[in-house]
């Protein structure tokens, strides 16, 4: 067997994240009945809008839009959400088959932030806010353009995922490991909480519970 | 006759554009009853908001912070607004007086868009996506702030123009053309289509409305 | 008594209004019934926002994720708000406890937007722009994630005060005076204008009220 040469472990996970997110982008706006184009963007949206928000914040050209192979995926994904949707198979987005890629992206995507913000000599705060942007900030993108508060902001135990991974980043480098390690180190938190989370349906207190303890 | 020494096709085309897009934005606010700031806040958004999109996504100081002409263009038409809707006339932005300079301005603006996309280096697919945020980011960032769905997602083929615009670009520099004739190729086509878009009420279908076939 | 060495007026100006700004925007996401990360995103991003806004504009890497203080600031400031409001007391953010102190980080906000446009070398409107937007950009990110029209867009006079305050500090440096004195004209108008607002209940009219006169 002769391995992919240039396709590393880290890769693969942020081609299944990129995957999975177009899907579920362009699912939410079939739901929103936007037409393709609407659809399209939403896709796109999802997919690439973390990665553009990390690499506009560190004043990188954003990634997405000098490599080609990150917005095929993206389009092919929107593609075959609109044959599911047409199909009738809506309620794919709740099922594992999405949920469980979608964790893998948030990972993967976090990883991606944590390793950028560190190479731009970001503070600690810096590196876990930009590892979590990273992660949450397409379907944010996505959110606020169909009109819905960020779910992300809503009683869900996702972005804090992203948010423990980035300090597990921080963690990992400050005791001295590589980036790299970090990296993994991150990725590994933030996909292990995440899946936890969906298996048990974990969520964060409002102040309104807090208060009436 | 002397002609202007400074002021090129181009030029004309991205002022009557910006007169367009501040005149119908200040009127989209005064219908939403914002207050005065509100208004010319979201007329400048509208006229300046794509630009200073393009131009974070490559890292450069956004031309409209920088150079005055534009904003002036901009504050006439918030003022112009002001004074046409206080007479009751506020039906102007469906009206050809405003829907074919407005045309002209996502022509204007998708070619820069292109433009600065080929000179930062971005890939194909970064060019198109430039080209079509240039064109539809002010009128995105109004929307969103007046909390609506962005027009450009809802059955409407407007961005759409913009996207076959930059693919014109891409198509006339990767045959061989100078970035200029790309540029103007991708003007062209933008205008041809919003235009004919326009004339017989062109709308891309929803997802609802392909599974029904 | 040993002064702090490099604590000046204008950095004291700035931690009350990150403080103040961070308790108003997780107050009003605890009204909005968030969970407790839905809480601390709106109060960290209506303290940094405006900050991180004003810095991606101008190319800079953001001062937000390489300082660690603000940060430190605006979290310790969530858990202020979230005990208060845990304690019933929610109608904070329209008593004085709340208001001035959310005038004096407007106008150091504003001030700190006009020196660096200044410095960036924008036109006298680019210093204006990011000035207003160093100011109220916070709370336009908050009321955006929170599905609200902004509130500095709404019948009051906020934004309005940092707009003055950015003309102010053209004024003051056309005039021949040093940016630091600029910018202390900057903070006084935008502050002075802000308190009075405040005190006599101003508003801008809408386009409404001047057709009816």
């Amino acid at each position: 067997v002769v391995a992919l040469p240039t396709l590393s472990a880290f890769e693969a996970a942020n081609a299944v994240g990129l995957a999975a997110f177009a899907l579920v982008g362009s699912l939410t706006a079939v739901e929103a009945e936007l037409d393709l184009l609407g659809v399209a963007v939403a896709g796109v949206a999802t997919a690439l809008g973390g990665g553009i928000t990390r690499d506009a914040l560190v004043g990188r050209t954003p990634a997405a839009l000098t490599a080609e192979m990150d917005v095929l995926i993206a389009l092919a994904d929107v593609v075959l959400a609109v044959v599911v949707a047409s199909l009738g198979r809506r309620d794919l987005s709740a099922s594992p088959v999405v949920t469980v890629p979608d964790a893998v992206g948030l990972a993967a995507f976090a990883a991606t932030g944590a390793l950028v913000g560190a190479e731009a000599g970001l503070s600690a705060f810096g590196v876990v806010t930009l590892a979590t942007l990273t992660g949450v900030g397409g379907s944010v993108i996505r959110d606020v353009l169909l009109q819905e508060v960020p779910f992300v902001l809503h009683e869900d135990f996702y972005a804090t995922c992203a948010v423990v991974g980035g300090v597990a980043f921080w963690a990992a480098t400050a005791a001295g490991l590589s980036a790299s390690l970090g990296a993994g180190a991150c990725a590994a938190t933030t996909l292990g909480l995440r899946l936890a989370a969906l298996r048990r349906d974990w969520a964060l207190p409002t102040v309104d519970a807090i208060g009436k303890r």
